[in-house]
């Protein structure tokens, strides 16, 4: 049976050009389109039912299934779907799941009344890979964030460990010794906080430290609460930390208001980083240094890769990296002023 | 032909219980929902086409949807719907309309392929009263937020009058000669707009003062950047004020940045006041000042109207008001260190 490959290598195109004809996107040129579908006969290639029943039984939606719509990450993570999907012929549904297992599956294997989204992006907490290929989602799923790593599904993710071990890189680079780290559950690992630990870590290693158990503080979640709580924690220690790597934005948001109530000087008596780029730490007082990932590339490659499954590729799952940068603000490297 | 309120007074049961029977909610007690089925047969009452195929055709879906996902406020009172929604019958989707007439028509008023959403809560931007009555949305719409007034449709909504005199008067009583407000387009008026402004002049008249034009800075939109940028117009005026009414938080906390970055104290120089309550306000140095609305409070009034359309009640829309309450913190009254 021809496959998308088929099609694409028949018409001298690339596999997300066919992909874009069959998903019926307004931005190819007629002539392309004519010559794939001139292609889509000469091998007799059959889209799926997602992509054939397009004028008919499909619902024009995707899902975008993440933890918690409230966390700034997550809502401008939503905006640049919503932006790559303009013009496009879907309608982006957010649903979140508030990292509860059942609401997970409700929503993410849910059959009934009928397949609500032509195609799913799912950032999901709790629900294992196993789950997922065993009990294979009701239309094509792409995955992102880092908790889940599947052989069948595609997942678009940013590169953390290298992200985190830029971070802590540069506060080693700016001569801080002690380097604290925030974030990640008590009781266990998650995938993120733990590759963001390791990156963590690797950096700590290459300059010759031993990572200092009393400056590691595990939080119950990541919110602002959580930073605020933990900075605590290492304020009243004999030795505090002279900097504090988060692991993400919010926790340092909460990291900066318990240093300012404490009169303690950032970045001059502790510098501090987070991990998110949210728009929050650019308007922060210090601005907050951090990791930046590339959000609408993330979007971009997610979205290209659920088109594809849903023009009928059943390749294995692949893994795609979206590009990340480390921001330098006022919260490590101060205003320029003093 | 028998309505929702007849089975509710054949029942001795409130209308809120009938429709929470009809559309098969969980919380309701044997007993009641027995009696409550046995007068829906007596009374012979029909309930609509939506809670009739409770079974069958309904999509299990309710629609809310927002002008911006990423905007802070409408996360929290996205997390508010989820959360009221528990343990119900349905899944809440997000859409937004990045207030854009054209999207918020298309997913409003959207048909086909199927009706998507078995009911809408809403918060328009641009699309008017007349449009919704005349277009009839083809699903049961509860309207939230300020900008439309209808006949037709329930409205669930906080005094933001009230709201935003109570903000402007504690400024007064601290002692604040010169107020400002910031926020609200510059070519006409929103109706959040109009309504927070008049609450300001309300304030402004009772104390004996006149408006000073100087002083009322308008912004494209309420984004960090705008209040950042009319901060800096204000500063620049040969008096400056002492307060600053801004007309949501996220202008708020541009303002604050403003001000931290030219070395303002606040509230000790200018004393500043946003309006939602979102997170970042209590975490921001100062904490910010707000008009903190129950968002609690406006979902559940919101989803309770929506679940009654949904049973079928077709009497006339009302609007209903959630509580607020204005939180003094650190931008207005310091930190009593002082």
């Amino acid at each position: 049976m021809a496959t998308l490959r088929d099609v694409a290598a028949r018409a001298g195109v690339s596999i997300r050009t066919v992909s874009n004809v069959v998903n019926d996107f307004h931005y190819v040129s007629e002539a392309t389109r004519a010559r794939v579908q001139r292609a889509i006969e000469e091998t007799g290639y059959q889209p799926n039912l997602a992509a054939r029943s397009l004028r008919g039984g499909r619902s024009g939606l995707i899902g975008l299934i993440v933890p918690e719509i409230d966390v700034p990450y997550f809502g401008e993570l939503t905006r640049a779907f919503i932006e790559q999907l303009a013009g496009k012929d879907y309608t982006l549904v957010v649903d979140h799941t508030d990292g509860q297992p059942d609401r997970e599956r409700d929503i993410v294997l849910r059959r009934r009344p009928a397949p609500l989204f032509d195609g799913l992006i799912v950032n999901p907490l709790q629900l294992g890979a196993d789950q997922l290929e065993v009990r294979s989602p009701p239309a094509p799923l792409v995955l992102i964030g880092e908790q889940v790593h599947s052989k069948q599904f595609d997942h678009v993710m940013i590169d953390n460990v290298r992200a985190a071990r830029e971070s802590v890189e540069h506060l080693i680079s700016l001569g801080r010794r002690r380097i604290a780290v925030i974030g990640g559950p008590p009781d266990g690992w998650t995938k993120t906080t733990a590759l963001r630990i390791e990156g963590y870590r690797a950096a700590l290693r290459d300059a010759g430290r031993k990572p200092d158990p009393t400056l590691d503080v595990r939080t119950e979640a990541l919110h602002r609460r959580d930073g605020a709580a933990a900075m605590e924690q290492l304020l009243a220690l004999r030795r505090p930390p002279d900097a504090v790597f988060c692991l993400n934005d919010l926790v340092a948001l909460g990291v900066l208001r318990t240093l300012s109530v404490h009169g303690v000087r950032v970045p001059d008596d502790i510098a501090v980083t987070g991990f998110d780029d949210v728009e929050d730490g650019r308007y922060s007082t210090p601005t907050l240094s951090t990791v930046a990932p590339d959000k609408t590339g993330i979007a971009t490659l997610a979205l290209e890769r659920l088109m594809i499954r849903m023009a009928g590729d059943r390749s294995p799952g692949v893994t795609l990296f979206a590009d990340h940068t480390f921001v330098a603000r006022e919260s490590t490297v101060g205003t320029g002023a003093g």
